[in-house]
């Protein structure tokens, strides 16, 4: 990568702590203590407590929308307090902070593709840019909201800390092929319409030659083919839809796909070429 | 209207995505891309899903709160991807932006009954002011976040598309009068606290000659008299007064009027002038 | 206090009024039209409705981290439109303005401790810099946000009323010593973990002598010891540790306390010293 990151003082959060809580109030007093102009964005703290995999797509879905220059400090750390990591990876576009327990995998695997080359990764292990005291349970406000704010201020990543090659990744991030035409895929994030994304996208449907006439089983359902749009689909009814973040997704056209399916994060499912798909002659 | 809308930078966001999903996070992401000085407010995300009136409601009752030139970009947005029209509309002191579905119906009340005329308004056409790709289900990120952020960076209205003069208006925002001595009301929103909210105004109670000797009938209650605020009302009693946007409101002192009556956005109800009131003498 | 207290255009938003309504919006947009440079920081709208414990536990744990020169706005508000006062209270580093009702009983016992004597105290009288019509139920639109935003440009505590030196304090939010070796506390906040939050700080535990090798008992539960970190306890039973805030807290690894023991904001417990505890030979 021969273009540099250049901070535009754009700061995002993405934690799993709520908002009925003062912990996302407190980063962001930490960060406007060390970057008072920097601007706070709350990109979303509803992930599900500990949940690693919906951090990754959430994260991966939104933040190549942002400005060039933004950082995004994610806080989603089941293991606080434990021997994990703390880390810090950048690409010529944006800037990460977090724990090392796989919350990046999908921003790694993107750099890859868009870079060619992962991106520039650190433990975080220069204290200097930490609060002054580090509490067992609360990294967020003591580690990732101020090397935050000094990453938004301008501060460059290799002053962090250690260069860092072996990332933790988390699985269950991509489907899983079973035979020459079928891919298990999970659902790894249910949005406010109980609406079920999956693991698998566009690109997975291509390479594995899957066109559009596709056939889904999931729990004692099958659902054929795919809607363009969710007011195109049957009223109560399962459809498939390719999502705006380029998802394969599960919906209920006036309705809750997750309740009416009785899934959840985490849940397997089938898909494979319709039975009686063809090639399209000449 | 001689007075024309200048745009202050100001962007409030109003929709139906709720705060756990990365759907808001895009569309700030997007305004920061084109208007980086933009400032953003999270107006509301929590309208119930796909509920028009609420949203109406919503907006009317604090859009004039916010200083002049303030841009607001609405989007509940049920029929996604089907033919319903883009649309924006002006008014000297605010501008609005989403889909032609009735969300804006009340502002375009308040802007006749204030200005004396209809707001300006367009059909979005110009594909130039929107995201390069259209997508079939997010419309807020692909079409009114980035119309949002070139208005509030001062592009003019007829810019965006072509004259509107048809606007969609939702019915049920306004009491049906059902006699010459009562109206039908409808609950449009619950708050936070249960507290039920009518689309019964205290212009439409003067109007109809009903004073605040009034009766309420509401599922198998009687509700008598306007108490003056909630702590003044016995406790876990249903009781009536005018909330803080001047619309009748039925609430339960220290409890929760929504589950205490069993009513929800959408039911009726019925209020009269007490059959004992009399105009005073004189 | 020889300091004085210079505002950094910084204003924090504490409510009970949650994020589906207007009521926030509304104040943010008050606030833009007083003070159009201002930056809002939403500090949490979560509180418990009416739950001034849980309001005054949660400003401070956080107000600390926010820059010198903040001012936090904090509306929880159960006897609005009745007799209670409305007030503004102010260190060298930070003001408040809010309902005289308990709500700043920390930040009051905060400040005499940090600076040796109380905070500077008005009533809020002056209605100049109050919205021209007050409602009977919106204080916080009308009353609280107009004057935070004032105090935010630069206007002088002393400008907003009268001396006030005998703010309402709130019972509840201090441990009760139940004999000489016992502890009586209360839950003052649950939080989205689950986790149960106190009002036993380590400065109550270390003035009354119990150390790390302390017995809870709550419910039908005895909890033995403080462990360091969440992810240091055995999964699934409830343990004790010292939150991030300096307060004794219940948890369960990989579990919800309050679930696990059925207990809310306002429950008691007891913590005294093991009974085998002894003092290090030497």
């Amino acid at each position: 990568m021969s273009e540099t990151f250049q901070a535009n003082g754009i700061i995002t959060l993405t934690t799993d702590f709520g908002l009925d809580d003062a912990y996302v109030a407190i980063m962001k007093g930490v960060i406007l203590r060390i970057a008072p102009q920097a601007r706070i964005i709350d990109y979303t703290h509803g992930i599900t407590p500990g949940n690693i995999i919906e951090a990754a797509y959430l994260l991966r879905s939104g933040y190549r929308y942002f400005p060039r220059g933004t950082t995004h400090v994610v806080v989603v750390d089941p293991g606080v307090g434990s021997r994990r990591r703390a880390m810090a990876l950048q690409t010529p576009d944006a800037t990460f902070v977090g724990p090392d327990n796989g919350i990046f995998s999908l921003v790694i695997e993107d750099a890859q593709h868009i870079w060619g080359c992962p991106p520039q990764m650190v433990e975080l292990t220069e204290t200097r840019f930490w609060l002054p005291q580090i509490s067992a349970t609360f990294h967020g406000r003591d580690i990732f909201a101020p090397v935050g704010a000094h990453l938004a201020s301008g501060t460059p990543l290799a002053a962090l800390g250690r260069p860092l090659s072996d990332p933790v990744l988390a699985k269950r991030t991509t489907p899983l092929p079973l035979d020459g035409q079928t891919l298990q895929g999970r659902i790894i994030h249910v949005d406010r319409f109980g609406n079920c994304i999956t693991n698998i996208t566009t690109e997975h449907l291509d390479s594995y030659g899957i066109g559009p006439r596709l056939v889904i089983e999931i729990i004692d359902q099958q659902i054929q083919g795919l809607y363009r749009t969710y007011s195109d689909g049957p009223s109560g009814i399962p459809i498939a839809l390719i999502g705006s973040s380029g998802h394969l997704e599960i919906a209920v056209p006036n309705g809750n796909a997750a309740q009416y399916l009785g899934v959840d994060i985490g849940d397997k499912f089938r898909v494979r070429r319709a039975a009686e798909q063809r090639q399209p002659a000449g």
